[in-house]
């Protein structure tokens, strides 16, 4: 594929595009590649129970800059308080922050100035629909030069439990670096290439007085938490703990630091989109050692912390934040 | 594949089973196909915070013969009070249900008499995390002669929208009846058959006086609400309306009645552990005629309620409760 000479912008409304691993998406208007939605009547939003015709997205969302996915609903709460802290909102006397999404119980989402934060639940089917509709959200809004995270949870390879890995590529389970989506009976790959920039404006807010290390690695993103990721705790098991070991190793060797169950449709997502989009995790626990995670709730959430911290330092500095 | 002969019970352990599209699961103890639990010194059941070594889980749940998973937590809360209701399960004053996953919040279980009520959220992935957990659980519970049902809604193909589809088979997006699933590198193929005895024993549940219609058909399991559907009205689209259509006409006169996201796995996994299991949904719309689901809630209400109802009364039969 040739893609000397292609302006990354051109490809807006071109799902064929040609963006290839370099991509580094430019700053712009979203605008989603389906014609079918400037003719429809009204777009509800389904799983977050808003619509353009029943919200001011325009109002509510315009100036979203940052959206940030996570898989569980109570730790995108608690990125919300802390973004409120780090960006120093004042919610007035008698105000709370609220669950925009309320009206449906699937996702949630939380709004800090212009941040975002979204819950995504398990595995790209889940993560599939809300990008959908989050994308569908900034374009109604008419947002500009937005970009995505996904701040998640992963199982580590060779590296200390608590460790945050950035991801340099997402791939599936066989180490493909696409995603495959049927659509109406054909298998269409997307590519699933992340803003290299992006990765290393990440990294270059790991600090030295951080308690722990953050790396860019590979991460694989499979379909299932047991057998998908070679475990031996599941309900279903018929490989040996020496299987299990030889494909780990495997993989590690191939540059693979992290496993998770989300990053390939996110990165598929924001290349398709031509959106600026990290994925940035801690790990649970080195998977070398063992599979199951039982890390004190009090440890686990304060690993859960540190990808929100780096994240919400990259944010502050785009918005010219200090900590003073 | 040549089946003759096979008990289904024989297979057991063997997740290699020549079991066929005949087979009928006996009732019998859950038995999990994963040598490696018994020699765990601890099995952490870590999305539902649940564990064999901190919970009496043979007190907990030994009694449970059926579990009834759906998509979204507050709709297994209400199944979950309208199961209390029909079985007249009396909760001591100054009692009330409790999600007893609550130490997680990916999933939530609640329990009236021999009735589990469990949300495995949105796609195969999410599915297949906690249907793992369920069956340890099971398993460490010593339960013996359980039946899983999905409770579920989906898009109707050619139904008045309300209508509930009983799943004769589970086919993926490619009308393939089998799931995929990457496991070290390979992809292994599961198939995909349901119990078509439980199928009719639903079937007879449905009343001449039900203000719906109730019928058995194919189900298409798709990891993608949006395209991986036809819809048009996604953040991505590059087919016409007349090629939605063209689809959509061809899976129907193949025999798919409705669309969702989760029965291939619920079906390949019932098949694979030899459990009764059948897959019972609510159609939101006839995707014929539309993407957008705008129903009002209340109606919508009513129509969760279809598949519960059906569901209910096989349960009461079974238990030989009479509504008298």
């Amino acid at each position: 594929m040739d893609i000397s000479g292609m302006s990354p912008t051109r490809s807006f409304n071109n799902p064929d595009s040609a963006r290839g691993e370099d991509y580094h998406p430019q700053d712009g208007p979203i605008k989603i590649q389906n014609p079918h939605i400037a003719t429809m009547e009204e777009d509800y939003l389904y799983h977050i129970a808003l619509g353009d015709k029943t919200h001011d997205l325009h109002e509510m969302f315009n100036d979203v800059k940052f959206v940030c996915f996570g898989g569980s609903p109570t730790r995108m709460l608690k990125f919300a308080e802390f973004m409120k802290e780090q960006l120093r909102i004042k919610i007035p006397a008698g105000m709370t922050l609220y669950n925009i999404a309320n009206g449906s119980d699937r996702y949630v989402i939380y709004k800090t100035g212009p941040v975002l934060s979204v819950s995504h639940g398990i595995g790209i089917p889940s993560l599939s629909i809300i990008m959908h509709e989050i994308l569908k959200l900034l374009q109604h809004a008419e947002c500009s030069g937005v970009t995505l995270f996904r701040i998640g949870t992963s199982g580590g390879l060779g590296l200390e439990a608590g460790s945050v890995v950035i991801t340099s590529e997402a791939v599936d389970g066989n180490l493909r670096q696409y995603m495959e989506v049927a659509i109406m009976g054909m298998v269409v790959k997307l590519p699933s290439f992340l803003d290299k920039e992006l990765c290393q404006e990440l990294l270059a807010m790991a600090s030295e007085d951080d308690h722990f290390q953050t790396i860019i690695g590979k991460t694989m993103c499979t379909h299932d938490f047991y057998e998908g990721q070679a475990r031996l705790d599941g309900a279903f098991c018929d490989y040996t703990q020496a299987d299990k070991m030889a494909f780990l190793r495997r993989i590690h060797d191939k540059g693979i630091r992290n496993i998770e169950m989300e990053s390939l449709c996110f990165a598929a997502y924001c290349h398709r989109a031509n959106i600026r989009g990290a994925v940035i995790c801690v790990t649970l626990l080195d998977s070398l050692n063992g599979d199951q995670i039982t890390t004190p709730h009090n440890v686990m959430e304060e690993w859960n912390n540190r990808p929100q911290q780096v994240v919400a330092r990259l944010i502050k500095k785009k918005l010219g934040i200090s900590d003073e």
